[in-house]
């Protein structure tokens, strides 16, 4: 089972979605997308007259941002690659967290930020795996937007990293799954200022070494610490590039031409 | 299996929605929710500047406002009615016929009026049945927002009464089925001025009669119409009242407090 996360730097690329789009089509077997969420949500705010509110980084959701990215991801965004998708004779079925209750979440606390109506999803007990297997077996393909709930009728906004993780991990228990992270580089770069210098393959020593060596960026360090503890909770492989890297994943001739992180 | 299409007389009003949707959680067995959009559409379009273009009383779906209608329609309205109904212990999931192709549509030829992106349904073979009967094996209760596709990757505004009654032909041909269209009045009125004065049940020979006596209105017309086009193509029942009155459906020991149309 393959678990795919796209995001802003291709959602907001309608050339280059579709190109990916048609290349997850052709992905054989069951297979899940997390779509993130893009500009078009500050540029749909902004129109609202919706002022983004961010603290260290992270957008807060207040009431109104709920309802922004509700509409811009669970709708506009969502059902547009489903639409897409369909075009190509994929399957899919837009979800988030609250449809079939896949993705339980609690409305994070307020400590020294309130975060407002942002999602934090405990793990893999908090997702609904009958309801998406049963939806896999039935031949259709989830895409994900980054939503979830909290059981008691109110939406949260949810980083879809953390989607895709938690889904992958969950679907672990019953099934071989590979994560794929699709992002703006080729991979982990050995070299930052060389696109080209993409590490083939990460496991714990090469990490302890790349981290020693300070290879790693401290903006990679989040991602890999993720994409370990997915391999420690059972997901198979990891594996972080471009999209247009995606149907070298099936290629048995040649490995992936990202980054594959695993545990050996 | 009981289809119940609601409208904006519900949707728009959060208390009378909240106790809609307790009721409907509470109907046994297999069945789904339709919704049509309401004033928020309208609304959210205003603040962004989508002025809406009507002719002969029909929304013109241009790209904007496709665009606006798949964000409050199958976004905002739809996810929100998901998650109040998982909050009441309902397994929903949203839907529109993009996904899981459940609704195949055509646009709307341009004769005197384009009216752009609006889609036309052929008919019950434009349903993927196997899907929705998967989904519902699945122990899910779809909830379809009033958008379908064109299977080239483009979304189409369709009107939801439309959806409920070719969901409910298509659907009949494996069970049977009641289909509920719950509006602002108490059913069909034998006397337009007085609201309790709910005709029981029309059947073909009833409905000519009332219409020779010129009681009902113009307006209730392409309702039963419909409502009777649905009944020859093999739905069992269709019943027309408040949305107050949803629970009276299952109550053996008296009829449904609306009006209740059939054959027979």
């Amino acid at each position: 089972m393959i678990i795919v996360k796209i995001g802003g730097n291709i959602l907001d690329n309608p050339e280059r979605l579709r190109r990916f789009l048609v290349d997850f089509s052709k992905l054989q077997g069951p297979k899940l997308l997390v779509h993130g969420g893009g500009k078009i949500a500050s540029a749909i705010g902004q129109r609202l007259g919706i002022t983004p509110v961010m603290v260290e980084g992270r957008r807060v959701t207040d009431a109104e941002t709920l309802e922004l990215v509700t509409m811009v991801y669970g709708g506009l965004v969502n059902k547009q690659v489903v639409a897409q998708l369909q075009a190509v004779g994929c399957n899919a079925i837009g979800m988030t967290g609250a449809d079939a209750n896949a993705i339980l979440a609690t409305k994070r606390p307020v400590r020294e930020v309130d975060y407002g109506f942002a999602g934090d999803v405990a793990g893999k007990e908090s997702i609904n795996i009958t309801a998406i297997v049963a939806i896999l077996q039935a031949g259709l393909t989830p895409v994900f937007a980054p939503l979830t709930h909290d059981g008691n009728g109110s939406l949260l906004n949810t980083n879809a990293d953390t989607i895709a993780s938690v889904l992958a991990t969950a679907l672990a228990t019953k099934h071989k799954v590979t994560l794929v992270y699709c992002f703006e580089k080729k991979g982990v770069l050995a070299n930052a200022d060389d696109d080209d210098s993409v590490i083939a393959h990460i496991n714990p020593e090469k990490y302890k070494e790349l981290k020693e060596e300070g290879v790693v960026t401290a903006g990679m360090v989040p991602k890999l610490d993720n994409a370990f503890a997915a391999l420690h909770q059972g997901v198979s492989d990891v594996l972080i590039g471009e999209a247009e890297a995606l149907l070298s994943i099936k290629e048995t001739d040649k490995p992936y031409a990202g980054t594959t992180i695993s545990l050996e």
